[in-house]
């Protein structure tokens, strides 16, 4: 299986697609990883111009080599070649995987509301850093390689499902980027936010027009919470409780998604039992 | 004129309200300053639970007594009372002005939106504390007591205007709090955002199905303008440039809006000549 790796928003070092290849080539020998050499590039906050990363993604993705398109890392920046890529995708493309999370939601979304390929919210190459033997990156490799529903988030439940960072699902509301999520259990997660953020965002979410048909919301990780002076005082669980009695919709509990190593797949849609 | 103040989000302590009444005593003797003491109420991050804050928001704003709603402040909150309280302003509230910017732009929206009163995005008591004689905090006084034109953002051309924070306006869209912006000249402003989140957020305005129609965009202040690791490489005027393209709709210049001593006067909509 060839596997084509993009990075539609910062730039990873070298060393993390050979350390990522050395793991691939060990733990699943029929893959062939080929890191596109725009990941590496620099200019400024991103890896390479809008234009180059648009052109890089576009490249693999309707390129029939490639079965899969893993995002090399998340970072802001994919939202900048949304309007480059989506009309350019083909039958090629239509017929992958796309695989990450964190700010490659944009994507991921995107790719969903044109019902454009696979979204795949999932661990990234980037996380080969975490030093936990490959666990982390094994899932989407798993799931890529062979639908191993071990990799899976473990609490989908044949509803249709999406997972979103809930700072790029809520930067995507209100715009035509967002998809239909009518009847869909909406996953969401965060990193790096102090809790009065957290509950703005979620006062965005649960007042959408958009989302008001969601079949309801599970809590992923919030984590590396952000001091908040003075404290809060509300669990995010709590927090999202609140916010999901408010737009009426039911708080379905925790789910295994977010920014650490128990991030666990969650494919787009409906998952094929 | 009496003008009744409130803290719908975070508090104020008494001797802000007692230096800002101070102040006005002296520049505007025929004003009288009435600070509910909901603004001195502390509970967690907020001045008083959402209920105390709803309820001193519509006690002050269905009072005849008071011509005028200041907003004591900003600080994350207001959001959180637009639910209980706009439904509940009656014809009293109707035909004042309510007045005070950043998270307050949550109520000078949703009131605008439902055609309530008269919102202004302008400086508020907590001000006093510039420690520049009340200059800042004059210009909402000197537009409230007597429509002094002096006091307005002398870019205010004839045509309907807005003026946002940034983080507010983009928390609004896909509400049904965000007000039809349609032929209106749109002002933005931000404080303490990297610039990555200022461009995602312009990224959410440009792309917002709601502000297809606006006239234009001015740019406010982007002040204390946190580290972006690595540096971004663009000025704030070029960021809204190039979004302005993106939206399609004309840059129009800076505005004298914004967190600094320099906050000028935006009533919504269009000002009587």
């Amino acid at each position: 299986m060839q596997i084509g790796v993009v990075a539609p928003g910062r730039p990873i070092d070298e060393k993390v697609a050979a350390a990522t290849s050395a793991f691939a080539a060990l733990a699943f020998p029929t893959v062939d990883l080929s890191f596109h050499p725009q990941c590496f590039m620099e200019d400024g906050h991103f890896a390479g111009p809008d234009d180059v990363r648009a052109q890089a993604f576009l490249e693999y993705a309707n390129d029939p080599q490639y079965d899969a398109i893993w995002f090399a890392r998340g970072g802001y920046g994919s939202n900048r070649i949304l309007d480059a890529v989506i009309p350019e995708l083909g039958t090629i493309a239509a017929n992958k995987m796309y695989v990450g999370y964190s700010d490659m939601g944009f994507l991921l979304g995107a790719l969903y509301a044109r019902r454009i390929g696979h979204p795949v919210h999932a661990p990234m190459p980037i996380e080969i850093g975490r030093k936990d033997n490959g666990v982390c990156i094994g899932r989407p490799l798993e799931w890529m390689v062979a639908r191993d529903p071990r990799a899976l988030e473990p609490g989908l439940d044949g509803r249709p499902s999406v997972a979103f960072n809930l700072s790029i699902l809520t930067t995507m509301i209100g715009t035509p980027w967002l998809p239909d999520l009518t009847d869909h259990v909406l996953i969401i997660e965060d990193v790096s936010e102090p809790l009065y953020r957290i509950d703005r965002m979620l006062f965005e979410m649960a007042n959408a027009t958009q989302l008001k048909g969601v079949a309801g919301v599970r809590l992923g990780e919030i984590v590396d919470i952000q001091e908040n002076d003075p404290p809060w005082g509300e669990t995010p669980e709590a927090m999202i409780e609140r916010w999901c009695a408010d737009m009426g919709v039911p708080y379905l509990g925790r789910a295994r998604v977010g920014h650490s190593a128990d991030n666990h797949v969650v494919p787009f849609g409906v998952v094929a039992a």
